[in-house]
């Protein structure tokens, strides 16, 4: 039974490759007409993929899922309408297949190129939403990859209706049907064997929680990019200006406080302390957010009588609380600042809001995160944000895509080499 | 005793990435003195180098390793010099570290820096010769990453003693001790250790024989970037020059045939397949070229009596020989000759010899290699022959380094963004 299913995930890989081959050589006009019909398609086929996730909803709720869990699995025909406007809106961007990034001639007469390729076949392992099945797919084809998909398995019906709808758009613009496979099973298994097919899979990208990144990064063979979580940081500065360091920690904290670039920590230096403690108590109390404060900020905010306060233990400096909760510790100075960061961050996205630009170029070159920003809130750490127009998620790796990762993080490169006849000779 | 290893492997790891931090502050002007510092270190110890490679060659000897092992193994005073020389000229390249790849504005008033980056720590195993320990380490240092080294068994007593000049240079420069370390201990599990440690070690470049890489891939949670063997072929078309088809294939399979851009595969149109052959096997009879032919080729081969014939089996056509012999099969065309590239091939370095532009244009966008070639020998994928003035090795993998790896590739960025108080609305 688990040699069959290991051998159905390698079939799927394989066929994944031979797409891949042909995908690579279609050009960006065809493609285009391949993502129109894929929107086209996925509007024409609405009422199925409703009722394929109206089962999904069921199962959900029959599993009684948590509401926030199953909000986020309910398609409606507005979802719908919003991923085939999401496609369109990929077909309109640049295809950065086939653009020369340097060019240049050796002594000997050689001449090279820098070329942009499609990387081959990409792995997806992400978990419930089912719009992730479209975005995904439809970034990579853009690209001229070939996608191997595997979704969470509350969403299993949605996913496998909408990848059906997908390939009939490929299809229909003579793309092979197999640019995009979606692994029909929810066996736990099947993330392992895809994570071992390094022969199929070039790149493998979760996107997930904690259990699932393990899984792929303890089995995989091939690159692995992981979107996993973001511990961000807010460290205001002596020469801050308060005013500004508080809308930014609101905004930071709590305008969507379950993405991963929300902030979970706040660092305030000593000496404004006393000040900005109070300033920043008045404007989240409201808002009900619980703080957990080090030792020198609880005796700050429980002479404020600060609501929902509580002592922060070792392990709150790490955690992801994707919820109204803020970490807090006063600091000695800027060089504890970055020590925090360094020590304790995700190096996904962290901020220092000050008016000295020689404290803002020392915390921006010191701190090694993705993004690190002077006097701005971390939530514009987003391809949109960035100008990219999308993004398949944010990379919290160092290598090959760091933060939002779009459309050119889908691609590597070759070299050309044109010559006359060139030999070595030392 | 196992974890005991396992806990040391760590120590270092941890303090390697301690190190890291320090060396990513270093200015461009500090590593150019450490790594003169390194180079004048090593002249000066060149007499307790050459002793301890004396030990590491006497057990080599006693061990009756090959006489190419030995070889390889083997420290002259010249050798040290031309690995201080290298060092002086790594000082003179380019720091990448710091440079703008890309700068933008958002219409809200963000502005958005892209950054080269060092890496951080880099693992870099390697089989054998000695003056790797000095290359990898030196390029590490220039691109402000720490590194971590592991060797192979046979140098290990040359491998330390370089370790310990080099430590000595950074220091005399005022880097950490801790920017160079290497493992001391020539246990197999070492490997393992290091490919686990994904909280200190960043990238691990290995690079050697199939079980070694395999060793490290199977093991490894952090990316890997595998120096891994090279299949090159080089394909005569129909329209090609013959007699530039022969000084290209004489080149790239003679002129050193022990390296990983040699080629391994000779593809010949069956068109110009009798003519052709005649020609390369009389350039390749006198250099005791020993060809493996398929079906076709053999009939002609054996027709003009040529001594060094086999018949190829089908392992022929994926097997790195690093030897004077060479698989040579006739094909249909040019979609039968990219097809063999594509299934057979290891996507290092390919070429097509031929005077038709369009040919050589379809094979260029096809073939999914590393470096595709037209009308040159594959002996130039190499970073001093491509201008990069120095390299780590040539990359087989796809992502992040593809070819040859220099200092660049030994760079990663961030977004530093610098703003007036921003929020985020939507």
């Amino acid at each position: 039974m688990m040699n069959d299913l290991r051998s159905e995930i390698l079939e799927f890989g394989k066929r994944a490759r031979t797409a891949s081959r042909l995908l690579a050589r279609a050009g960006t006009q065809q493609k285009n007409q391949a993502l129109l019909a894929m929107a086209d398609e996925l509007l024409a086929q609405s009422a199925s993929i409703l009722s394929a996730n109206a089962r999904d909803v069921e199962k959900a709720t029959g599993d009684h899922l948590s509401k926030a869990m199953i909000d986020r699995l309910r398609l409606t025909p507005k979802r719908v309408h919003a991923m085939a406007e999401g496609i369109r809106q990929v077909a309109s961007l640049d295809d950065p297949v086939g653009k020369v990034i340097s060019e240049w001639s050796r002594p000997n007469g050689l001449r090279i190129s820098k070329v942009r390729v499609p990387i081959g076949v990409i792995g997806i392992i992400y978990e419930s939403r089912p719009d992730v099945t479209s975005d995904a797919a439809v970034l990579c084809t853009k690209t001229g990859n070939a996608t191997v998909l595997r979704g969470g398995s509350e969403s299993i019906h949605s996913n496998i209706a909408i990848a059906e709808f997908l390939q009939s758009g490929a299809t229909a613009a003579g793309l092979p049907a197999d640019s995009i496979i979606l692994i029909p099973t929810t066996e736990r298994e099947a993330v392992k064997y895809m994570a071992q097919m390094d022969k199929y899979i070039d790149l493998i990208v979760p996107r997930g929680g904690h259990a699932l990144i393990e899984a792929v990064v303890s089995h995989a063979r091939m690159p692995v990019i992981k979107h996993s979580h973001g511990v961000c940081i807010v460290y205001v500065d002596k020469d801050a200006d308060l005013e500004m360091a508080e809308r930014i920690v609101v905004n930071a904290k709590t305008q969507r406080p379950g993405v991963c670039n929300a902030i979970e920590t706040l660092l305030v230096h000593h000496e404004i302390a006393p000040l900005f403690l109070k300033k920043i108590a008045d404007a989240l109390g409201p808002k009900k957010v619980e703080l957990r404060a080090d030792n020198d900020a609880f005796s700050e905010l429980s002479t404020l009588n600060y609501e929902l306060l509580r002592r922060a233990s070792d392990e709150d400096w790490t955690t992801e609380y994707l919820d109204l909760i803020l970490a807090v510790r006063v600091v000695d100075g800027i060089d504890d600042a970055i020590d925090h960061v360094e020590t304790h961050g995700s190096h996904h996205s962290d901020c220092i809001v000050t008016e000295s630009a020689a404290s803002a170029e020392k915390f921006l070159s010191e701190v090694d995160s993705a993004t690190v920003y002077w006097n701005a809130s971390t939530r514009f750490t987003d391809g949109a944000e960035f100008g990219f127009g999308a993004e398949i998620g944010i990379s919290t790796d160092k290598l090959h895509a760091r933060g939002p990762m779009a459309l050119e993080e889908l691609t590597t490169y070759k070299y050309i080499i044109r010559g006359d006849g060139q030999v070595r000779e030392g």
